[in-house]
């Protein structure tokens, strides 16, 4: 059984350790104006409180309404919320590449994967820009916090380079069902924290995407049974992405 | 001893192995004008064939020598070198923060560590956009290659989420003195070979930056003996970068 309350408690006690052992200032992270960024966000705002997180809303030709969603769990749990907008980074990037790549006769706008997965690279190096300036600016360490939980990271559902690069992770060890219910406990807005995960790239849903449902995900993390086409949908997805986790690295023999 | 002749044969076996249990077909890296990158280049031109090798020139305020070098690498190896010019992309991020951070009274101009990593950041952006984009295009896989060596990931001189973002690693498991030996051996023009490593960001070579000798690294990573000045600021530095390899995780207990 999932005990919600002494999992938050260790999770609060987890961040005020770390911080407290490196004698860091605070943590900066992207604010998507979905539940697991709003839940991080809670959490550190209950362990190191609110004035020590920063919260980044990186709009790269997104919805106007994340940025809406992304005020509330703001103003819910009394952190500063700044704004770096990429739009413009991620045009320039695209005209500079199709400069040089008429040759083979490639557009930017064609490619599928290569867009989706530039924005969360960009948001990461904006987050890491803003630690890094916040820490010389106040003469102690920011971290970049972390986001994913562990269903999205099972099937490796971040892009590598992207999302997945942080300095502190706390929901990495907790699946979608337990993240809502830490969500419901520390009282995260309920119109953020039961709105369908999207990545806001591809207007899609997370799941209409993968074409799988997290509580099968759950299912197969803790063993449960599931639907013979759901298990091995999610097992494949999880093997596909392994290659995310690790560098193959040539050893001396 | 360091055999060169088997170590580079296995390099290369290593190489054609994983593109061909993988079905890959070829492989981006960034070509700084340093050792290192050409070094792999090399290797990946011999396993692969060198039309399956594109490098890629990313400059970013980089010095115009640094372009002229690849070109001489590129040429010598006989692979395709692409440019994809990040200036303009860099300079709209810091104007983009600097609209947005006055009330800190912070100036991107002024910001040492978030300009300084902000670039290889950019660049492992590109490297992904360009594999992702050749891979739709020839519908089979290109890989982003990593150019660390050894002596660089045990000091922990690379940005994390920057340069030590790859999928596959030939020279994590060499010292600087046997990438110089296979870079001797595969025959990499003397004059990139030799040159002083330097990020082209910062106007020092890294052993001034670090105030360290390559050489000395390579002795404390085989116990061999140095100075305990030489011994105490390497095994400082990889203490302390020891975090930009793991991301600390809350596990429920």
């Amino acid at each position: 059984m999932f005990d919600v309350e002494k999992i938050t408690n260790e999770i609060i006690a987890f961040i005020r350790e770390y911080f407290e052992k490196f004698n860091l200032k605070g943590v900066v992270l992207g604010i998507s104006g979905g539940k697991d960024s709003a839940v991080v966000a809670g959490l550190f705002c209950k362990a190191l409180g609110s004035d020590k997180v920063i919260g980044l809303t990186l709009p790269c030709h997104s919805n106007e309404q994340d940025k809406i969603d992304a005020k509330k769990v703001s103003n819910h749990f009394g952190f500063k919320l700044l704004n770096l907008e990429l739009t413009n980074v991620y045009d320039v990037f695209v005209d500079e590449f199709d400069k040089n790549f008429k040759e083979f006769g490639i557009e930017a706008k064609d490619l599928i994967d290569s867009n989706i997965n530039l924005k969360p690279k960009l948001r990461m190096a904006s987050l890491y820009y803003v630690a890094q300036a916040l820490s010389q600016f106040e003469k102690q360490g920011y971290l970049v916090a972390g986001t994913s939980n562990l269903c999205e990271l099972y099937v490796g559902y971040f892009t590598k380079g992207g999302d997945n690069v942080c300095d502190i992770s706390v929901l990495g060890d907790l699946t979608v069902s337990e993240v809502l219910a830490i969500g419901d406990y520390i009282d995260v807005p309920k119109e953020i924290l039961y709105k369908a995960p999207s990545d806001g790239l591809s207007n899609l849903t997370d799941e209409e995407k993968m074409e799988i449902k997290y509580a099968d995900v759950e299912k197969v993390i803790y063993g449960k049974p599931v639907s013979v086409e759901a298990y091995q949908k999610i097992k494949k997805l999880h093997e596909k992405n392994a290659y995310k986790f690790f560098i193959p690295t040539y050893k001396k023999g």
